[in-house]
């Protein structure tokens, strides 16, 4: 017998990409960092006083927010950190809209928005980005026309890797009448001379939240470990209402804050990434695919003719241990999602895409 | 503003016994095993592999599923692994009850459902217990004709330690029209000479969920990593649409398996433990405690005139180093829980109280 609620028996999960444990597969499927973490997590790791396991963790990993608002410059009740970017998604879903409730994004975005409003029972109103992947000026007033509440925007976008300017996001912000979910899960890869800063908007406007997460920037998507910076009244539900009690554990704990202290670290994984980046969107462009600019950790790019559809390339790069991510969903069908791995990973997919064609073309 | 969602505006959070970060306090208070983990958890912490937290984690936590196969002979699909036993429980209300629904539970109870009930929206039927904390025969019936859909039984119980046999919740299975959730947090615990197995509960029918964790059992209440074991059709939903997809981490994962792995260690600590308890009990009531048979990791003690209020002696207790908890509930304003320490700490509470007692009474 069914007992989960009607609402669910339709609804279709989230499809992660595929994470084979080995480790000879490359794996640009996923936008993981392909770096380790800061030699300080190893040592946090080392460290860690496993006897102090057998008591509950501090439940609101305080050392964490506390070293978030020595960066950022806000206060501890702006803070909430939690057991990756994708709990707070969930969170935001959780406390500001009801069943029945409408959400906004773009379309395309991030492919699991449309899975935690259908947990929640919510409806999803989206507006298409434009050609370059940019966000039409009016879309607040769209969005507060169709009585949206919750408006999610990834930036820098997934899967595009489009920056939206933070004038722009400013603007938007004080225009819509619900709250502003800015996803940031790819932020630490934008170029610094484009000077992007957001946090300034938690403290302009009362409907900003920042979604951060330590899984790419820190290289530590196995930790499961993000945060919120947001105005106080945006936090405070969050933190005292929705969320587990105990959400992030204390190995977590102690980890991130050695990660996310060693800041310097990170940014030369970021630098080495952006530089990769350039390097492989040259090779791809070589090649005809069509490469938007990315400030993320991926490109998206267009698979010409001569590579054959998009979803059957993906299939002869799995079949050389190479993985990327396809997306069968409009505007996305003849593209593909490349995570930027480091320079020997990103060779050899040039070098199998080489093969491929050259196959293809005999 | 307030952007919360109506139903949450006046609602209260769960409220967690006090979490000192110090190793000095007595802490009696949220049921902690007093012993340390597995000396397998410090072996895996030391060897685990910190540059492959750069990659997401398995999704599904599959080593420990499997390892929990081995031990209760129960399919993978069974199994349902989850950040605590809180995580497992919020999936229960998102995944069987919409808003408006009935979830039912015994009065007292675990003061998370209530909180969790508030978040979806869902409306409470309580049963209350007996004098002796035992529940009615007719309880099925009773929460039938209050088309309630979950039904949360904490067994054995909190914060009362009472045990009811797995006769009895067959019996309330095979009567009860919507989910049985049994929250086995403390089942560690019970003295083996019971024989109390009830995991076949969960082939026998398709309407019951096992909740265990190791929080308690296994000295891993830092660690955030509990798991269901389930009929199918109840862990279906759960594993494939409420779930956070990278529920557990990486860590967490390799350290719960490497204790759960140890069921050999964590018994001895379960029979110190019960020892313990036995040796406590018999104390506190010598002090005029009464002091109901449990079968957990704490007592539910009420406390007698000549050591005044509860509440008050909690604080007194508070006052010397010593948390234990209060309940500020009927039936539990006159009583204190109180978590079965070492010999050391129990000797110190037991000492502490005889000076209370001393002092108030001269």
């Amino acid at each position: 017998m069914t007992y989960e609620r009607p609402g669910l028996r339709t609804m279709r999960g989230y499809t992660w990409g595929e994470q084979p444990q080995d480790s000879r597969t490359i794996k640009l499927n996923t936008n993981e960092n392909p770096y380790p973490p800061s030699p300080q997590v190893q040592r946090a790791l080392r460290e860690f006083d496993v006897a102090s396991l057998r008591r509950y963790p501090q439940p609101t990993a305080d050392a964490f927010r506390d070293l978030v608002c020595e960066k950022h410059g806000v206060e501890r009740d702006q803070v909430l950190a939690t057991n990756g970017g994708d709990e707070l998604l969930r969170l935001a879903f959780t406390t500001y809209l009801d069943a029945g409730d409408v959400y906004g994004t773009t379309e395309p975005s991030y492919s699991l928005y449309p899975v935690l409003a259908a947990i929640q029972g919510c409806r999803e109103v989206t507006v298409p980005l434009r050609d370059d992947w940019s966000m039409a000026d009016d879309i607040a007033a769209y969005f507060n026309t169709s009585n949206v509440k919750l408006l999610c925007l990834v930036n820098p976008h997934a899967p595009t890797g489009h920056l939206t300017a933070t004038e722009q996001l400013a603007r938007i912000a004080a225009e819509f009448r619900g709250v502003l979910l800015i996803d940031e899960a790819y932020v630490d890869f934008v170029d610094p001379n484009l000077h992007h800063h957001t946090v300034g908007l938690t403290r302009e406007f009362d409907n900003v939240v920042l979604l951060r997460t330590l899984s790419k920037g820190y290289s530590l998507a196995g930790l499961r470990f993000g945060f919120a910076i947001g105005a106080r009244n945006l936090i405070e539900p969050m933190l005292t209402k929705t969320r587990d009690s105990y959400n992030t554990d204390a190995v977590a704990q102690s980890l991130a804050t050695a990660a996310y202290s060693d800041t310097e670290y990170a940014r030369t994984t970021w630098e080495r990434v952006r530089s990769e980046r350039q390097r492989l969107s040259t090779a791809l462009a070589a090649r005809g695919f069509a490469t938007p600019p990315s400030q993320t950790n991926f490109l998206l790019v267009t698979v010409p003719e001569a590579a054959g559809p998009a979803a059957e390339l993906r299939t002869q790069l799995k079949t050389n241990g190479i993985l990327v991510r396809h997306f069968d969903a409009p505007r996305l069908r003849d593209k593909l999602r490349i995570t930027i791995g480091d320079s020997q990973q990103n060779d050899m997919l040039i070098s199998v895409l080489d093969d491929i064609i050259a196959a293809r073309n005999r």
